[in-house]
């Protein structure tokens, strides 16, 4: 089978990572990759040796010769550069967050759908090995039908050093980081009809909110807690671990620190290690986020190949935006918020 | 100083570890003993030496003798037996839970603050040694102000073989022992202003629920969650533990299985052991909650000789009934309750 040829729009931080991957992944590559800065554009190119470049998206869009275009801008240009996509006929991932507004993301989905042209969100958290491994175990039936989740990162890691922008926005991290954590609790215990959250601010330095403390209903009748912060201080920092635990009605599973994993059901105890590979071009800790970036880009490149439908594509992930624009509401209403009558 | 003459009501399951505390408090001895069972009181009455031996209250009560009482019965009897307390100017110690309803509970805290008479409800949990140190830690400044926490019991404990009137009440787990969970979380965090609650039923064996999740909005801007369960099954059962969770502007404080608490602030990590003291009268896992019964009566002792009010006075006590009542409203409408609306 001849590769799929892929286009990558957006040069920045987090697209390096995209970028290693895509050499990794079997099936795709990158020909052309896209920028409006002409610095940047030749420092990735020059590094993954990637001729074709283009400083505008419409040009390279227009000169065509790829399969599918990888966007990995940041929020602002999403809408148009899915909707030129969608022109194109060109099969697209969207970096997350997905897009400024709901009805964006709506706008998205229906321009997309209208085109028969796939379309996943780079939603790639659930795409962790630890991840991975508890939503399997769960699906074994090792605990049970689970009634009760907790899904929690706390963390006191410097983001804003790297990130400096991440300080000066209205909103910091539920859009950032919570949008992850409210994903990973609906692929384990399935999607949500109500939430009701709770935000703070504790670093003084920084704009918008560094707590936030979410309950969930899921649809199949179980409660979760969705909490995460920047603000805190754990004795050995788990940064960027999500720590999970699961009450089901046969057993208990706990993720802990470290990439362990307790299972306690009807066979005993069973404890194993769902560390991440360490890859090539990866470094500590975020090693665990890198291999899902290849485990992703690998799920879009195989559901391209087959004509299925990725976990998250555009579709699903309006579920999970909902839940992000549900969790300001709630936090500034202090009410719970129905989940179904905002994806209508 | 002459000791405290006290009296006791109710010789039933818990009162025998009321009765073996008094033994060995500080200043007080229990003089007399009510119960309307006589076997039950001959029972207690042989084993404590106690002589003076009623089956009626209000007969006990006339003949007098004893400058307190100690009401150990079940939630029925409690508001008839405060009131004649009030009208005999007896000082009185009352079982949680406190009465039937808030609006009870108001009415026997008042009718005690007009007889001007001390009323202590017997709300021991928040007296267990690992909470005290967990206070103390917090009120050395150790990890700053907190603003997130978590009061978590989570258990697969047989409760039901004991005492099998567990199963048959509509109300379950947050009347029988989140009671005692939110007590900690107001304990530790400070009041609350509004409360958010998810229960549900897993033992298909009882008729109330057996998993309540509650997030808590506290009057300093803290955000906590308790979270309880009958129906989990923990690797190792933790049974009866409580454990805590506290983020801090300057650091975090944990209280994990096996009494042990971590600190991480400022001056580096400390890591303590809380274990309870296993009294000789005692049996584990039973013990963190028997040597708490043995603190509260001696709090109770000591503040009835200085005349100062007690931690868990009937006052303070209205403040966690309501987050009960609030818990169950909550769970029913799915909606936030306003707990300062229910305690005026």
């Amino acid at each position: 089978m001849a590769g799929l040829k892929g286009a990558l729009i957006g040069c920045g931080f987090f697209a390096i990572n995209q970028m290693h991957a895509w050499k990794d992944v079997k099936g795709a590559d990158i020909v052309v990759i896209c920028d409006r800065d002409p610095e940047r554009l030749k420092i990735v190119g020059d590094q993954f040796g990637i001729e074709r470049r283009y400083t505008d998206a419409a040009t390279m869009f227009g000169d065509g010769g790829f399969d599918f275009v990888d966007i990995a801008t940041t929020v602002q240009s999403h809408r148009a550069l899915v909707e030129m996509a969608a022109a194109h006929k060109t099969p697209a991932i969207c970096q997350k967050p997905f897009a400024k507004t709901l009805n964006d993301a709506k706008s998205m989905v229906a321009v997309c759908a209208q085109a028969g042209v796939p379309l996943m969100v780079h939603e790639n958290f659930r795409w962790q090995t630890p991840i991975q491994v508890v939503k399997a175990i769960l699906q074994s039936g090792a605990i049970g039908e689970p009634f009760w989740g907790r899904f929690s990162f706390r963390s006191g890691y410097d983001v804003f050093s790297g990130q400096p922008y991440l300080a000066e926005g209205a909103r910091f991290i539920i859009e950032d980081l919570g949008i992850h954590t409210l994903d990973i609790a609906r692929f384990i215990l399935g999607d949500v009809t109500s939430l009701t959250a709770r935000t703070k601010r504790v670093n003084p330095k920084i704009k918008g909110e560094d707590v936030a403390t979410i309950l969930l209903d899921h649809e199949n009748g179980a409660t979760s807690i969705v909490d995460v912060s920047y603000a805190s201080k754990p004795a050995v920092e788990p940064f960027p671990e999500t720590l999970i635990e699961l009450d089901g009605t046969k057993g208990t599973l706990r993720l802990s620190q470290g990439y362990r994993i307790e299972v306690n059901g009807p066979d005993g105890i069973a404890v194993s290690d769902a560390s991440p590979q360490l890859l090539p071009w990866a470094s500590r800790p975020w090693h665990n986020i890198q291999e899902s970036v290849l485990a992703i880009q690998q799920h879009w490149t195989d559901r391209l190949a087959d004509g299925g439908e990725t976990t998250t594509s555009g579709a699903d992930n309006l579920k999970t935006f909902a839940l992000v624009e549900a969790a300001y509401e709630s936090a500034t209403s202090g009410r719970a918020v129905d989940i179904g009558a905002m994806l209508q």
